[in-house]
This record gives C-alpha cells, sequence and structure tokens, in this order.
C-alpha cells in the first residue's frame, strides 16, 4: 500500500546508498566526499579494471591467524588472529605490459607530509621494485587541502635517506609540489593516477 | 648444569626446528620432503628476492574481519573473522620490468589435474592480466609424483573453456606434459621457475 502524501508524490522509502560509512578506526580521517583514501582508490582501480585500463588490486590486509573454529554446517570462524606489518606496498598490478606498484597514505597536516607513515619494510620493497624495473609511486593525500599528489619512489627514498642521515622527518609541501605531480579529482574515476604514469612513462 | 651420557658426549636437548609442520588443513598433502608447495614456493621467491633475481610474494590470505577487540596496553585482537574468496592469483611481482601473475595448486591425482582448483575469479584474472600483457601461468604440482609443471595461462584459459564448452573438467596428463614445462626440483631455489619464463620470453 502506497500513501500520498500533501505533495501529491508517492511516498518513496529513503535508502542508505548514499551514506557515507562510518568506521571506528585510529587515524582514521575524512575527506569532505566523506571517502576515505583507500576507498577513492578501490573505486578508481575498479574503473580502470571494468574499463579495461589497467588490473591492479589492493593486497588484502595481512593477519595472523592463531585460531580457527570449524562449526558443522558452516563457515569456518577465525577465533583469534593478530594484524601483522606488511612486508610490501598495499596496491600492485599491470599498466600496458609494465609492473605497477604503490602505496598510498594520508596526512591531516598541511605543511608537511610526516615520512613515518611509511614503514622500513616497505622501503626496502620499494627499492627492490626499482631494482628490477618497476614502475613505483606513493600517493600522498593532505586530506584537510583535498590535494593528491603523486611522487615517484625514487624521490621518496631520496627523503627517507635524509631522514636517515639526521635530515627533516617529513617532506615539506614545497617539495611534494616540486618533485611530485598532482593529481586532479574527478568522479570517475575519482583519482586518476593512470594519467600521470603515462605522462612520467611516455604510455599514452 | 649439564649432564653427562654414557656415551662421554655432553648432552644437547633435541630441538624443532626440522620438524615439518603438521596442518590441519582439508586437501593437504604433503611431498616426500615435507613440504607444502606453498612453502617451497615461498622459499624460492626469498631465495629470488635475496639473490637479486626476481622480487615476487604470495599475497595475504583475504579475510572479513567482523569484530576486533582492543585490550589496554597490547595489540588488537582480531576476535571474529572469515575467510573471503581470492578475487585474484596468489603470486605476483615483477621480473625485469615485467609483470609475473600466478597461481599454484596440487593434486593427490597422477593422471589428471582437476579445473575445480581454480575458480572462476582466478580465471577471470588470468584473462585481464592477460589483456594488458603481464606474464601470467599456473604452477602445477602432481604430489604422489614428485612433479612440478609450469603452464602458461593461455592454454589453462583454452582448458576452462573447453570445461565450459561441456568438455571434460580436468586437464590429463598427457596435456600438461605437452603444453607445459616441466620445472626441475632443487635445493636452492627449489622451484625455479624463473628459468621457465627466461626460455619462453627470451630473457636470458
Amino acid at each position: 500500500m502506497n500513501f500520498h502524501y500533501p505533495n501529491g508524490k508517492r511516498y518513496v522509502p529513503k535508502t542508505n546508498t548514499a551514506a557515507p560509512k562510518i568506521r571506528k578506526e585510529k587515524n582514521f580521517a575524512y575527506s569532505n566526499r566523506g571517502m576515505t583514501l583507500e576507498e577513492d582508490l578501490n573505486e578508481t582501480n575498479l574503473y580502470y579494471l571494468e574499463q579495461n585500463i589497467a588490473v591492479i588490486h589492493k593486497k588484502p590486509t595481512p593477519v595472523q591467524i592463531v585460531n580457527v573454529d570449524y562449526p558443522k554446517r558452516s563457515a569456518a570462524v577465525i577465533k583469534e588472529a593478530y594484524f601483522k606489518q606488511a612486508s610490501t606496498t598495499d596496491y600492485n598490478g599491470v599498466y600496458k605490459g609494465k609492473y605497477i606498484d604503490f602505496e598510498a597514505k594520508e596526512t591531516k597536516f598541511t605543511s608537511s607530509f610526516p615520512l613515518k607513515n611509511f614503514h622500513t619494510h616497505q622501503i626496502r620493497h620499494m627499492r627492490d621494485v626499482l631494482s628490477h624495473q618497476g614502475v613505483c609511486f606513493v600517493i600522498l593525500r593532505f586530506t584537510s587541502l583535498e590535494e593528491v599528489f603523486l611522487l615517484e619512489a625514487s624521490y621518496l627514498l631520496s627523503f627517507w635517506d635524509r631522514m636517515e642521515e639526521g635530515g627533516r622527518k617529513s617532506i615539506t609541501k614545497e617539495e611534494v609540489e616540486k618533485y611530485g605531480h598532482q593529481i586532479p579529482l574527478g568522479f570517475q574515476p575519482r583519482i586518476d593516477y593512470i594519467k600521470v604514469i603515462d605522462y612520467l612513462y611516455n604510455l599514452s
């Protein structure tokens, strides 16, 4: 049965499809659109996949499984597990035959990007990828500014080395602007980073 | 305090470092060396990494996390989670700039390799990788025979299509031998599949 309201329009129940997901995570930061960088990149990668542009996936979160319960007639339940530190970056895949590998991080700061966002394992992995001619970079989001940059791993590694030699523990915003490439934000794809790869590697 | 036994030798407690791990997994099969295919490939990939030959990693097992406990002063404990079906293959990485992507499966059968070892998602992913000029293949182990083969994804996809069209649900051993490439088993690396890639793509 449908009720008719004073405006004469048929009542349509509200759906929640457009509601932003609320997560209880530490260091969680909303962009103005209510999407995390990870969600934006997952949608971008899905767009690339469906449009047959590139095959790039986020790796699953590494988990150390300690105890699993196998109830009869239903799926196995993991009862005890712990988060493990990733030994690689989060995203990889293939674009025009090339190996693509990157990590994505966001900060609330506006004047610099802290290097503590990256782990030693990930830095080591980036060096390995570069030495095997992979395309390796980081995607950095300044959440409050709504600005996203692609910075090639070679530059990130230089800034990391500077820190190891006693220098500053972050990349200044000016350095990100100078050595990185700002990625225009769109609706579909949201973060079109492949365009920057085309430009850098003359692939288009 | 050290006890001296009749043979005059100092007592050294036994350690378990060389003992094979006992796992309670379904379809679990030991090779004669007591190593699973996954363990052999992880050691092979570690060897490739340390010898600076290639950067190839197994992706973490995908898990749907439902409930996490954050006890004070200790690490977060995952209290409820479920295994998810992988949407891609298990292994990928970079070798001489090329994108490498593969899945590894074993069977106890000796005369054929059942195709039910692969999931639709993985087959779809292999098609995607091939269409973007990635190097894609499967590593098949006949556990009882101690034989390991590399079969290019293009052939696996043909056998899959044959099944979809009503044909047999497996690849015969003869077909694996004809279209695949047997990988000699060694000590280090254990399953030297990169040599087959060198041969197939003229990379050496």
